[in-house]
């Protein structure tokens, strides 16, 4: 595997003096909801875990399911089911409105404990010397509604994490049709959060990404539960991150030319419902450094006011302890080439069906 | 600079479920005091730059002036000297004593504030309502060394963090001639506390560390400084990083065997004085995560003992918010196999002249 590995070119480089001190190597697929790849750089053919960057798609059962209607959620509910949140006070309040709709308590949520990802909310729990709870953990969105699904589907919510619980069947079921791909369940990882992983290709995830912006491809139900959201969303992009984080800034600016969702271990996705497009990308050794970077290239060659929008992800600046500027992150050549390719392109050619 | 950038090995692959999720390509470089290579994975001729993993070659100026005798410096200065330290009481009160002893005080330090490493030291702060001070900054004790140095050399102790100031060209000297090799001035990177980092080839850094450890090839004053350094980082393990930390650890269980120390960016260096070797070791992204299970894994190739002291980092456990085994860091067949082929040699063939 190793030899495989570490074929992938470098996406972005971290200067520093007269050097490349640092590089993230990667892969990116930019696809259409066929699956014909506008772009593809680096292996794209290989499984990798999504972890987090598919919420969205784990979110459709909520909403086709009928749950999202017969426990009335809202866009709160809805964008905080989707989110990787950083544990502020709204965030929580989200996610306990979505337990409490469908008559649940945090006691349900077996995601585990982490200190919040808000420095704000962090420094809160220190200073009262409280310990973390499940409902910090940044997934207890997506948990609470998952155990929404179980109620509504009359499944036993105790055990909703495990793999052959129904209401990961049904979601891998889901996560497999969008993405137009059968789902090896014997090579399921376990994710941070406890729930399962499945692997996927860039590319099958690239075109699942087009199929839930544009709608293409999905049966109609499935396709109304897939806009619905990413209009949550596109209204509460504050709840599927947080303040300063990446996911949060870009929809907050460029919604609903863009729906984006960020995981571990330096997954990223994408939608493009203007462009039919999806884009999905992994760097190598999972740091979010490189694939944020790598990703505000990306979405700046396929929507022009990106430029603006992600201004501070673009300038890659490295700072030292005093604020000095000692550094940057740059895209790589290899990936500022490919992207000069297909910027001229996508609205010709890679329009979906 | 990406194609040769991209061809380093991957040193370390992190497993979750039935994939390779993530992996972490570098260098390494093991050589003696001659520059005598007895392992070289990856291109280790490429400068780059060392960061806080020659924390003790800089520290070398602070003895061989012999400012460190003027002062009466003792074990826990000269420890701190060389050291990342975490912060905790102990290191603090480490930095102002060889401050106090040099007659400077905290505002002189010019490497910026961040917040403490140490996880107890942090909430403290936050408990307290209070902001970091420079003296919390990691590298605060490698600074106190370069002002008592300034002092005892009657340089002015203000601007010494600049790479045109005496005490640094004084000490960019040492780390040349140490590591047997001319720095190019004009490559300076700044680093994170703001003074200037040289870049240098891994096998440069592998010959240094060799020397450092064993004398060899230095100057009787320069050995009889090195020796001192490593004396005081051997007697003071606590000082040179902190709790949990891999320097600490791996001090406070294998030396004299080894000294060993990391630096930002994926960078760390080792001596293994019983052996005369050096090794130098850089991960391209930058992940200490890589960076110390490949050296665990040198170690233990070198060191038998290594394998017990070092027992938590050879097991490379990847455990999620529920404290559930979800994966695992394991050594890349390219690294063991190439450790397997000297493990067998470097006592006979590769010891110091």
């Amino acid at each position: 595997m190793s030899a495989t590995a570490s074929s992938n070119p470098v996406l972005v480089e971290v200067m520093r003096g007269a050097l490349v001190e640092s590089r993230h190597a990667g892969a990116v697929a930019i696809a259409d909801a066929t699956g014909k790849l506008a772009l593809a750089l680096g292996d794209v053919e290989r499984p990798i875990y999504p972890r987090s960057a598919v919420k969205v798609l784990q979110a459709i059962l909520l909403v086709e399911s009928g749950a999202a209607d017969a426990f009335g959620l809202g866009d709160a509910e809805l964008a905080v089911a989707c989110s990787s949140h950083s544990a502020d006070r709204i965030h929580v309040e989200a996610v306990r409105s979505l337990l409490g709709r469908a008559g649940l308590d945090e006691s349900f949520l077996a995601c585990g404990a982490h200190w919040p990802v808000s420095e704000e909310a962090f420094r809160d729990l220190v200073r009262r010397r409280a310990r973390p709870l499940p409902i910090h953990n940044n997934c207890s969105g997506k948990h609470a509604g998952m155990l929404a699904a179980c109620v509504h589907l009359g499944f036993d919510p105790r055990g909703y994490e495990r793999a052959d619980h129904p209401v990961q069947i049904a979601i891998a079921g889901i996560i497999s049709e969008t993405c137009g791909i059968k789902l090896n369940r014997d090579d399921a990882g376990v994710d941070g959060c406890s729930v399962p992983t499945w692997p996927l290709p860039l590319v099958a995830l690239a075109q699942g990404f087009a199929r839930f912006g544009s709608g293409a491809l999905l049966p109609a139900t499935r396709a109304k539960a897939a806009s619905r959201l990413a209009q949550a969303c596109f209204a509460r992009p504050d709840l599927v991150a947080g303040e300063g984080r990446f996911d949060t800034i870009a929809m907050r600016a460029l919604a609903p030319a863009l729906f984006v969702k960020g995981g571990a271990e330096g997954v990223h996705c994408a939608a493009l419902p203007g462009l039919g497009l999806g884009i999905a990308l992994k760097v190598d050794d999972g740091a979010k450094r490189g694939t944020e970077r790598a990703l505000a290239e990306i979405l700046v060659s396929l929507i022009p006011d990106a430029r603006t929008a992600l201004a501070e992800q673009l300038s890659g600046e490295v700072l030292n302890w005093r604020g000095l500027r000692v550094g940057q992150a740059v895209a790589s050549a290899a990936l500022t080439q490919e992207l000069a390719a297909i910027a001229i392109a996508p609205r010709r050619k890679a329009r979906a069906p």
